[in-house]
């Protein structure tokens, strides 16, 4: 009996340590946030902006691989409902954290606060932004860091480390550019007025003017401006990495550092295999860890600057300064990088092309389950411009999906599904013959473990000659990167898919006339939504839904679903 | 047995009978209503509007005493919330349909349905309006006209009616507004672009500057462009009824018709004795009726003014043209007619004396049960620019009063109420000698059918010699003004309130440095706001609620209360 107790005591001592540990290798971060607008000049002009807790961008969430993150989000907006999506976190267990209205939440209306809790699984560059509305593009975004476990270690080296995070600015507010999106007449947002690096920008003005081929004048501006540029402080012969995030609402860009290399080590939260490139494009939604070393003449400072691609840039680069040390933090008196010309799609490829998996990385299963092709079109319905998926163009309900299809209600959306492909007679290159579509709900119903291979087709939009950049994002799921081709996909392609060493992303481009297949396995009970990461791309239908063996989710909490017709529910339901 | 059939039979038919005549009588009315926004030129400057099924001003209600009214309201708006107030209608036995957010009910959130369902059991001039958020002075209001019961007659004969609208527009959109008015440093709308009436204006010129002593330009627009001034085309030699609303956001008018007097008969919905005026002024939230007869030179047309009173007025006139028949609809070639001074207050309060009851009107109880002074001030809360109510600034509620206080929610809001009275020592003829403050809830608690005086005290504002005019509207009751006064008020003041013939209202000024009476009879259970109907000042906390015999009121419906606390107390008791 002595021993059986003794053996009991050791017994609960290891269960006691066991926690210990656990507790000391993972934190639980909590975070008190009120989102509210505040007056703010992110491009030297006075505007008004979303910001968290009076700053813009919003604070850097930094965390380790496995610790829990709690947010306390506080709605202190005046009418408007918000919600917070941690872009690039696959919320393992926990769909109602994702963020999305309509889709795994009901929004956070003014006044109440709504609890973000969810697990950073996995070490890399992350961001957050708004997903309701355009309120990504009003200024809700900020950086989400995960470093790698204790203990653990990165597959390269580095002495210190740097974070970007890339938007475009314009003048006229959300509201305004949502109306004219919105209405018929369609009026377009244009281009932004300005690019900003960590929410800084400068409109009108270049402060490169006095060392660049530009017309523009320089800009005068105080050091401890809203919109001074961000400064890189860096010591002569080390090594740094630069986490680089866009959460732009329409630009694609080129990010390069004068003078330097680079070596691109992470995509999207993904070690991949290290290659040296001069610049990087990076896509709304999409991030990339770049080593570079500080081996250039340390006597003066370079410029790390951002330039507009794939649209024809009416937005000088933004820029930062790259500040070697001893030197004063001053405007460089070199030229800012070079990067290749807006059109050169050929360059945009290569580099899509050169991002493969680290060796090592997990590999994608040899077959598929299932195959889903979604063809990209603009459309007109009822006269209003919209973009479509196989002919639907994507519409929220009330009622987010989340809970409307885990508990079965009728009449939460439109349940006809869209179809898995489009019709083989449709011409791509070309604009539609006939351009009506019409809306829906766009759920794709997927079956929990099943392997899907998507197949992003891109197409002539309505007018001639014209076909769009699109960065697709994936919630919920990182998903291997198959490959790219040219013009209709085909079953030749299909063959031809690289499945040997496919990058591992959350974000991925379709080129113009192309398309680009990715694969992902259904591991993870939830809804997700799956959309051009452009922000009116996504506000005019460009996307789709997937509800993922939402049977197998355990329990909703109240508070993300308790809204529409699931907020009925609760309330006929309890205690019934 | 037989001869009792019979009799049942008989009074079964009578009773059908009734039933038939009370539907013939009285209607159901049914709208169905969108909200949104939409592009437009109220004063001929392109901007964003709210709207209701693509107009701007919003569908006139048009209803007979008795009538119900049922409004499906459909939230189209992006990413706010909304809600729309009854104003006039006193909403008897559905205190959850008086459309004030937070307080009444809870917000209707984008792509959901509220159903207002309300009787207009009283004949009269009402509008209504967006209450929440700054969202009226957005441009969401209407028109809600109630004619007499078939077989009732008004008080006075009329060949034909008009109904004005009049409101306040400024450029800036009102979410810049808002947070302007919650920043610190504090930063003001200012004076409004222009003067709109039924939603028509013109910035920066004027119709009439060919015949006004004015430096604008004459005004080049299209007949039928937006903001192409209202016509009211007339017969000569008629009486005419013209109906008058103000829901402006800021701005105390002066309406007049050029060489054509007028006969008051109607303020906010209720007869007074009729009184011959060369004007009117009117403040937001009031009504009016007058009569005019078109024996002027028929052979040339009229205008109608809205003139600024009250602030220093920078922004010219709203201007209506009165169009003779047979004459075309052109610029009258007459001066248009000339508004008091904008700060002759005296004009201001001897208008206001002139208000009495009609004969054979309610009366008011001769004796009151509970007396409260709410003095007036201008405050700091934290540094932020604020008014206060016996030194509370009004903060709503994320959850409606209405449920927590039926419900008996603990921390939906701060239950001490504010007190009935403030220190005899306060100067009102000062700034404040601590102008801070703190904020509240606000809540008095008011018993049934008990009679309650207010007096609202006038003070001055944080800057030496100010003290401004505001308009206070009552939620839920007419109430009867016993009159108006000079500085502070006394105990020999209340004996010298009008009993005898005090006209109902629901909305009464006070004077600066003033005060002005009112009583009214709690026989309405329901959360009543009282409130400066200044909308900048209403956001800056200047009402208080008034919750009143909520123990009566039977079954709050769920959609009016599902959110918040109340919400989620619906969850857990339903069935339980």
């Amino acid at each position: 009996m002595r021993s059986s107790s003794c053996r009991l005591l050791v017994i609960i001592l290891c269960c006691l340590l066991g926690l210990v540990q656990i507790s000391l290798a993972s934190k639980v971060r909590h975070f008190r946030w009120e989102v509210g607008y505040m007056f703010w000049s992110p491009d030297c002009v006075e505007n008004v902006v979303m910001g968290i807790n009076g700053q813009f961008p919003g604070p850097t969430i930094r965390a380790k691989a496995g610790d829990t993150i709690v947010v306390h989000l506080t709605n202190k907006l005046h009418t408007e409902g918000v919600v917070i999506h941690w872009h690039g976190i696959r919320q393992f267990e926990t769909p109602w954290a994702d963020g999305t209205a309509s889709i795994s939440q009901c929004v956070i209306n003014p006044e109440e606060t709504f609890v973000y809790r969810f697990k950073v699984d996995k070490a890399g560059t992350y961001f957050y932004h708004g997903h309701y509305g355009m309120q990504r593009s009003a200024g809700l975004y900020g950086s989400l860091i995960v470093d790698v476990a204790d203990g653990e270690k990165d597959p390269f080296h580095y002495d210190g480390e740097f974070s970007l995070l890339l938007s475009d600015w314009w003048h006229k507010n959300v509201h305004d550019q949502a109306v004219g999106l919105s209405s018929n007449p369609f009026r377009w947002i244009g281009e932004p007025q300005s690019i900003l690096i960590n929410g800084r920008g400068q409109y009108n003005c270049s402060l490169a003017a006095h060392v660049s081929n530009t017309s523009s004048s320089l800009c005068s501006l105080r050091g401890d401006a809203q919109c001074a540029p961000h400064v890189l402080h860096v010591q002569p012969n080390k090594t740094y990495r630069l986490r680089i995030a866009s959460t732009t609402s329409l630009s694609s860009l080129n990010l390069a550092i004068g003078h330097h290399k680079m070596i691109l080590v992470e995509a999207d939260g993904n070690y991949i295999k290290p290659v040296a490139v001069d610049n990087i494009d990076i896509y709304s939604g999409e991030s990339y860890s770049v080593l570079f070393t500080t081996d250039q003449n340390p006597s003066t400072n370079y410029w790390i600057s951002a330039t507009v691609r794939g649209r024809h840039p009416q937005t000088p680069p933004g820029l930062t300064i790259l500040n070697y040390h001893p030197n004063s933090p001053s405007i460089p008196t070199s030229a800012p990088p070079v990067s290749p010309a807006w059109d050169d799609y050929g360059y945009s490829k290569s580099f899509s092309n050169k991002i493969i998996a680290l060796q090592g990385s997990p590999k994608p299963p040899i077959r598929r389950d299932r195959q889903i092709i979604l063809l990209n079109t603009q459309n007109k319905i009822n006269g209003f411009n919209k973009w479509s998926i196989n002919n639907i163009s994507l519409v929220l309900p009330a009622t987010p999906y989340l809970g409307s299809i885990k508990f079965g209600l009728k009449g939460a959306f439109d349940h006809q599904g869209p179809p898995d492909n489009f019709s083989r007679n449709y011409d791509i290159m070309k604009p539609p013959m006939n351009p009506n579509s019409t809306q829906g709900s766009g759920v794709y119903t997927i079956h929990f473990n099943s392997i899907v291979d998507v197949i992003l087709q891109n197409a002539n939009a309505m007018a001639a000659n014209v076909s769009e950049i699109h960065p697709w994002h994936l919630h919920g799921h990182d998903f291997w990167v198959l490959g790219y081709g040219e013009g209709k996909f085909s079953e030749k392609d299909a063959k031809r898919l690289n499945l040997k060493n496919p990058p591992l992303r959350n974000t991925v481009v379709i080129f113009p006339y192309g398309w680009t297949a990715i694969r992902f396995v259904a591991d993870n009970p939830g809804v997700w939504a799956f959309h051009c990461h452009i922000e009116p791309h996504l506000h005019m239908g460009m996307g789709v839904i997937f509800s993922e063996a939402v049977e197998r989710i355990k329990k909703i909490p109240e508070e993300a679903i308790a809204c529409g017709l699931t907020g009925k529910m609760l309330m006929h339901n309890h205690g019934g």
